[in-house]
């Protein structure tokens, strides 16, 4: 399965990558009951459904309303159904309240897909000009970044079920995943260009390419794995003061924090939560699922440090990484010359520029191709349902 | 489908009355699709799925388990993910999260019915002794509870949705229902004997039977309508503070209500959302979906009161009821010499003798001969997604 | 100075009366530092210096502006600052907002008492019509709850103080008081009379006086002790939940109450905070600061019950009360003909009717006199910062 | 009152350092009445007694406990009662209880100062060894941190009286101080050092230096004014989400924000409420008192921005500072090469390096010298009770 997650390149023909990207989440669907699209079990968890529809949403509102002669909407409710957050283009329903839509039925949303593929198709054809072209990458990268949402927060809806569901037996396992050599790379000081570079796709906060002075540092070859994190468990890490930021310290005695998400442990051994149901947690495998406060106390803990975003894209082509989103130490800010598109579509990164901490990287459930040295994802310092790990720097 | 609401009366036949009233249950789902089963939009609110299993439930546990040889639990986990408040009976799901589970599916909840069902049918071949019986009975009672919550909570669930999707059709419309006469019945003071008597089933809150001293009072001959209630709307009846008890004001502000529950405006027009769909408010019918504060505050606009308790039972010979559960002015408090079953039976009634606010009667979604003049129903003032209405007294 | 405590009887002078009550409030501050007048560690709690200045904007609102030929107002902002819920009045400082206020100072607000007193006694002099007699006595009785409330809102703010600090050494102690004789008051059923008669000063809520019908009952001759409450907490009553109200248990788990209020547990020994500071637990005296949840939790482990507030009323000439106030099992609400005065005056008692559990009796921080057989106080059933006792009936 | 402001200079004397910041927190408490020391109106900030207090309290614990021979502890309590968020030195008050704690009394307080500053003279001369004078110099830095906070909070406190009280009418008022010239001042690209450098005092966040490669920009000369903030809110500044961060656009509507703090028009005139009282809005003034998100939204609409805060410090000689403390678009993080000290120390400052944004400058309330182009200050992006102010950068 994970090798049909298409990838978008320059050289792709676009309407095939319309159909690959398109039915690779539906593919993600197959294993679901109809039961699993529904619930919203936390405000930042979005139901399967609105996932789905949203992405299709995105194409009928940015491409065939503004684009196709004649488009006849699909359902004139579904554009306040299935909006997320462009206030640019009116209301929508609250955030928090998407879990208590039973209808339209899940059957009503694969026929909303199916409808605005076939307009998207005719689309193709006839009037696929540059800036219809770029509306339609940007909808599939769009769309990657839902699929990517949808397990995550599929995983985080199933995992609050007591039977502990299986999405797929044959899943590939997170805690299979065996991580690389240790060491370092040693990094000079210097200047380094830093930002996207090239003629594809990126996104605009990854613009613009500019010069930064790194002093000399260190960067771990492979992330942190469950075998040291159990280390610091064992080692009162979760009770010691002195390794946690301020805040971090009260998000871990408010919720009784003790370990990373998902994880359950039954006498002396721990297990987790996978997609594949639960699993004896692996020792050799990276941590996933822990917060910026717990990264951020574990290398407190290693007398080490998280790297910036900055010494992370520099030495990116050093060391192995997909596994996990990382977090850095590197807050979510506009680069130098940063520009915001006009419309609905500028609202899809600037605004969210504070409060949140860059991610670098990919993980395990991240569509092929999606990611870049370049690319940033971000999340607030608390959250850990994203399949988040450690990358230690000195 | 009102026909076919299945009495327990002392002379029918209990498999009859078990095969019929659960069959009913089974019958309020005709309508739904799977989506519909699942959200819990608050947590007054169940889901349908939690509704039909929970009854389920109860007949597993309190009888199966107790009474049938040799019987097999259908599934271990049930006995957690079903429970309500027996706290006799051992842990239970929390009960805001009901909503965020999507197993076990629909279609397992209804296997689980028939497993029951057909465990029961042997059952009462074989061991149909006293207590068996009283549990049955208590079960199907239990299980008509149910039915009308599972019809309340529905409206609530669904009302919410934009689409304002429609139940049935031909459901019986809360808005058809046509108003008795006016007038008051006069009665006259005196000691009236208040509390079940006869040997049909009653609940421990209705007992012991005792005798109240009255004063003359007048009781209305039928309900307050929703053209009455348009009237205090636009005499400024929430804009009075005067009228209101200092907690209805507070939750008048805080909550911004200015109309009944499911009421919208358009222009001069109220329309109200029901199980038929959004329908144009006929002035006619009696008003539905308000809350205790703003029945003691209509009644106070009207220069009269709400009837206690005993007022309305001592003179409920004399007025139609039964199209909406009726606020009284009397507290949720036990009868004299009222005594609870020891065991998971007892918590029935008893531990909800606080903070809460009686109606008597009986609704349009009551399952037909589940009430009767002496049944007491309860819940907190603010509330409001129960089919309440406002019956006057001075 | 218990024996300073004015009783407002019909046959005194209301002249006097009015001097020895507003002398009494003074005299409670005598023991207080500055700071002691300022801080509101709780919603429900009001500061000292609020209390004093708004039993004094009492008798200016409802009497000066209204009486008084040419009276000016000592200070226009004092309206707004100094009424507590009076809606008719006008605009009010947010309730939660008083402890905020450093301005006008202490000295300040006995200045605004030195000056209302004053205008009052010309008043007396010149205008004391029947209305003004009337508002008078109802002031001097509003202004002896509020000594009451002082005491009760001092300790509250003292208890959060590390440091203990003592009101007054020779503060009659709760703790020092023995409690009567054990054994019961056999009461026969019957037709009673319940509600004031007479001709001296009542509150609306005790009207109209009226018939009740009683069952034969027994109610005990003294209060349960704090030695009867700490056999309750160690046969594990905060743990165990068949004792509770559903609410109830909520309540204990969600704030963790292991033990009366202001009780603390060092080794073996339970010590409480006093009004005289840190002492021991006495034994033989009446248990105090128990909310309604724990009074009926305590109830149902003696396998008895609280009794109603008739109950209490009709036993109240054969056993000893004032020691606290007493929990009974009846909701505050309105007598049968009980009617609010227009006006201001009229959201004395009425708009309080709903949620609350009345309490009879009177407590060692009433002042004399105050209290009456058929005195009704009400408090919401988790709160018992008040002087609140348990009396048990079966 | 201005010029009487202490400098910390390496060339002073230590004793009369010590003497002049210590006189100069009583000086700044001579206006206020006692009452003034008590309220805490929001856990943000703490009671004037509590700052005069906490100062004192870290040289009795950081420097007489454990450098003076036999020091007697004032009193044990205090070590509890006025520690701040030093977990390392163990318990404490919870922050939001600080208002509830009448005792002790403010006259307690200023004997504790007495008593500490005797025994710190007696140090001066006994013991003044290098790590005794380094604490000492972080501890007079530290108190006027508090200088500059008992202001800030003072005016918080005293603004949300109705009576607006009067701190000093021969305050320096906000709003008399003219700001500088318009235009901006011209950068190159290039290297710069960033960070501290010298032989006096700085705080370990300014370290250590390092080198930060910048871009080409312009930076104003002279902050926002209050005129020019003005016409933000006329042209619909606050009701424009295309201008705001996400997250301030939900706080502008849960809060309501319409002006800056302090702020109240009265028809169609803006006056502000600052420690000199109610006064008009002076349109050449410096705007103060505006969040970050306030900051970040007037820029957008100004068609500029935020600088960093590497540009700040770049400029700073070349325009005029000292006004309101500047947001800069740079998030608090640790420099290459930052170290946390070992102890309690440590906690100063690296705990806090997240969610929050980082101010340079200096403000009407700080302390003559205490800030220097390298310092740095931080708040969470969402307050503003702190003496705020807008600088642009493009």
């Amino acid at each position: 399965m994970q090798g049909s997650r298409a990838k978008i390149s320059p050289s792709i023909d676009l309407r095939e990558a319309y159909s690959m990207v398109r039915a690779y989440t539906e593919a993600l669907c197959e294993p679901l009951e109809i039961e699993d699209y529904i619930p919203q079990p936390t405000v930042d968890v979005s139901p399967v459904k609105w996932n789905i529809a949203h992405t299709t949403w995105f194409f009928e509102e940015m491409v065939l309303k503004r684009f196709s002669r004649n488009y006849q909407v699909f359902d004139p409710n579904f554009a306040f159904l299935f909006n997320s957050y462009y206030n640019t283009i009116g209301d929508r329903t609250r955030r928090d309240n998407r879990g208590d839509l039973s209808r339209p039925t899940v059957k009503r949303v694969f026929e909303y897909r199916k409808y605005v593929d076939y307009e998207m198709g005719n689309l193709v054809a006839d009037e696929f000009t540059e800036p219809v072209r770029d509306l339609v990458v940007l909808g599939l990268n769009h769309e990657q970044q839902h699929q990517e949402l949808l397990l995550t927060d599929l995983k985080f809806t199933l995992s609050g079920n007591p039977l502990f569901p299986v999405y797929r037996d044959d899943f590939l396992s997170e805690e299979q995943i065996e991580n690389g050599n240790g060491g370092n790379v040693e990094m000079e000081g210097g200047v380094y260009e830093i930002g996207f570079a090239g003629n594809g796709f990126c996104f605009d906060n990854e613009l613009a390419r500019h010069k930064v002075l790194l002093q000399d540092y260190q960067i771990a070859n492979r992330l942190v794995t469950n075998g040291e994190f159990i280390e610091f468990i064992e080692d009162g890490g979760y009770e010691n003061f002195t390794l946690w930021h301020s805040e971090g310290w009260d998000w871990v005695n408010q919720n009784g924090i003790d370990s990373a998400l998902y994880w359950h442990r039954e006498g002396r051994d721990w297990f987790n939560y996978t997609l594949g149901g639960l699993r004896k947690v692996n020792p050799a495998a990276p941590v996933c699922h822990v917060s910026y406060y717990e990264a951020a106390a574990f290398a407190e803990w290693k007398d080490a440090r998280l790297p910036t975003e900055f010494e992370w894209e520099a030495a990116s082509e050093k060391f192995d990484w997909g596994l996990r989103w990382e977090w850095t130490n590197s807050a979510y800010l506009p680069y130098p010359g940063f520009r915001k598109a006009p419309g609905a579509v500028g609202e899809y990164n600037g605004k969210f520029m504070i409060n949140q901490m860059v991610l670098r990287g990919a993980s395990v459930v991240t569509p092929q191709g999606h990611s870049r040295p370049t690319y940033r994802n971000f999340f607030h310092p608390h959250l850990r349902w994203q399949f988040t790990g450690i990358r230690l720097a000195t």
